[in-house]
């Protein structure tokens, strides 16, 4: 065991860079993860929180309670603003950290291609549990103002929802956004009928989910229809303002925007001056490291890679975990066993398949050249996002939610917190149907 | 059956206003229930969300939700702005609404004696959702912010908490501060030492808890002490910065200062013109109305009565829902049976007993002159409270993570969530134990 033990500093605290830690548990290094916020975030139910059928705390861990049994790691609060990969030091508003292994994994975002300052204040994204209790707000305020909203096109327009980017988030969001119409907290609202709703999914493809193959975008797409959302493809939003959205030519008033399109790669990359993507992902060497740094890796949806056997790894949760592993392996080959650097066996992505849900038992399924969808497909995302929520308590609790949103119908976190400002004109009258005088 | 139903109208859905509203079920009358959150929340338990035990959703619950089967209710989100009890009208940001009976039960807040301005930023208080956040929010980063610290006396000022005020709130998050620290959350830090986070309790009384009798006073001191909870009693807190807060003559440097001092009705009671007491709260006529306004009533925290039988309605949930079961017969009797306003029998408060919880398995009860404490008073204090959270999937939730807290010592909402700056200027050595190389 060398006299100093070498420094792993990892940033970011998603699925690649968790995975990395974990990976180093038995390895004698210190290691040090850094993230802005204080817990992991279970971002594939994401969605669930803004639909308001999960609450926050039921898909974030708190990191520290994660590596709670691991001795050789440090957990940093803190937000990485530059990284100098020749003095090899990283640096925090109110700190320098300097490393020996440097991991890079603060993932991507959506993009707004190049209108984020005119289009994010209308059009929230779906990646931050922020961003989610702002979406949740901004639906179940529609819902109040709507139901005592006397003028009709103004009412429409509150119960109009637009979710633009037919990717999986887009996608589950606009599920989720029909099954509220559709579900019992709809009748909480008893002057709205739930057919009345609209929700429409603007993708910019001719295709949405276009990560499956085409038999199963088309089973997305008739799911989503027959739940009575709008899917437009080869759809284009032009324009976003605070009273509707241009879908091409056409002009939609819609009091509810959400945005789940494109991809941009946290700005963390650019620090490393060398050759980004299109979306600003960092082109990795075939073993994750940055070019001219192999003791620099970027892994995740924030690096740009094809693997050793052609194929372009996707920006997946899976690809991020196995990303991690396999570096955590590279570092313990190389600080254990004195593996060279040149023997470095490259990155093979190992596809073990893909599934969406498109609502309540309904998900598609693409495991391995094996497509399904329905019930059945509903039941395995069930089952897979169940086993990949980390902790047990939050695994029942989730399981909980879950068994009562399916058989009672009714949302469990529809809370509106924060600052908001509902804007009620009048108050409709209610007619009592019956009364039984006591 | 009149032509035109009466209007009653509801300001607050705590539980005061809820119980007014579920009393007039079956009489036909309009209800309004208006509110400025769409949730009606369980205020005692509140606390639970500031320590992180419970998510805001676990104790929260929709409005609508509540009065999804009561038929001649409408629910508007709005905050009432003012009340013209001679043309018996109310007034929100965006419209007017008109009433034959109005019910104000806005309820009571903190009160910081005229310091409001200077403390409230340093010292928040512990009554909204939003509260329970943004202390949930300080904890936890004084834990992140001193884990990594090196300045000794900084580290003890970011581990000492402060709670101001000796009643039941102030008490119990005494109690889960203390909880905390002994904890296994604690053991995620791994530089704190448990035993040296303190937390001291400043009450200006003689006595902590000065509604039970001084027994289960004293109990309820010793209770506190034994968990590590420093409590000073005739301790007035003279000074509060972002740096300590000073007690007396005694500076304690201390980085987190909770508020739970003193009683002030909300200000929609000014409204009324007629009297207050010191509290700010509307002195009723003994049957709860609005002297010189029988159509008017002030119920819960917000009215300040002395019952028929000369005893002080004490601010508790279960006076408040006593007040609003006795306005909603009120209510019905003149509506349904035309008794006429002089025939009202005057309100008289039923005292059930008091309940307390200072920390895990330990309670202090006061049941009609039956006074107890320890394990059994807190069997009796979670049953209780779970009863009364009104819906079935929230008890079921609750239970549960509170079976969890029990048995693994773990809090399960530890989210940093909103805005925030962590003021970490220093990674600390890890120094793994052991390594078993693989």
């Amino acid at each position: 065991m060398p006299t100093r033990l070498p420094n792993v500093l990892v940033i970011g605290a998603g699925f690649a860079g968790v995975k990395v830690c974990q990976g180093l548990r038995h390895t004698p290094v210190h290691v040090a993860l850094l993230d802005r916020n204080n817990y992991h975030l279970f971002q594939p139910l994401l969605y669930q929180v803004a639909s308001a059928a999960l609450s926050a705390a039921d898909i974030a861990f708190p990191i520290r309670q994660i590596f709670r049994n691991q001795s050789n790691i440090n957990i940093v609060l803190a937000e990485v603003k530059d990284i100098d990969l020749v003095r090899r030091v990283i640096r925090t508003d109110d700190m320098e950290i300097d490393y020996d292994y440097l991991v890079v994994a603060t993932g991507a975002t959506h993009s707004y291609f190049g209108k984020a300052d005119e289009w994010a204040k209308y059009a929230p994204g779906l990646k931050r549990v922020e961003d989610a209790i702002e979406i949740r707000k901004r639906i179940l305020l529609a819902y109040e103002e709507a139901d005592n909203e006397l003028d009709e096109a103004s009412r429409r327009a509150k119960l109009t929802f637009v979710v633009v980017g037919g990717g999986p988030t887009g996608t589950e969001l606009a599920g989720a956004l029909r099954e509220i119409a559709a579900e019992k907290i709809q009748e909480d609202y008893r002057t709205i009928v739930g057919s009345t709703v609209r929700v429409i999914l603007v993708e910019a493809n001719d295709r949405i989910m276009k990560q499956f193959p085409p038999s199963l975008s088309e089973k997305a797409k008739k799911s989503l229809e027959r739940m009575g959302v709008e899917v437009r493809n080869n759809a284009r939003v032009t324009e976003i303002d605070d009273e509707g959205v241009c879908v091409g030519d056409e002009r939609i008033p819609a009091h509810n925007v959400f945005w789940a399109a494109g991809v941009q790669a946290s700005p963390l990359g650019k620090c490393l001056g060398v050759e980004l993507d299109r979306a600003g992902r960092v082109k990795v060497n075939p073993d994750c490291s940055v070019p001219g740094h192999p003791e620099a890796f970027v892994i995740g949806d924030q690096a740009s890679l094809t693997d050793a056997k052609g194929v372009v790894v996707p920006g997946l949760a899976p690809a991020a975990m196995q990303m991690g592993k396999y570096v955590a392996k590279i570092i313990r080959q190389e600080v254990t066993a004195h593996v060279p650097v040149e023997k470095r066996q490259p990155f093979v992505y190992f596809d073990k398949g893909m599934l969406a849900t498109i609502g309540k038992a309904r998900a598609i399924a693409d495991i391995r050249g094996w497509k399904f969808s329905g019930f059945f497909a509903w039941v395995l995302w069930s089952v897979v996002h169940l086993m990949f929520l980390i902790s047990f308590r939050n695994k029942l609790l989730v399981m909980i939610n879950w068994i009562f949103t399916y058989i009672f119908d009714s949302k469990g976190a529809r809370l509106i917190t924060g600052d908001f400002h509902p804007r009620i004109k009048h108050m409709r009258d209610v007619t009592p149907e019956t009364f039984s005088v006591s």
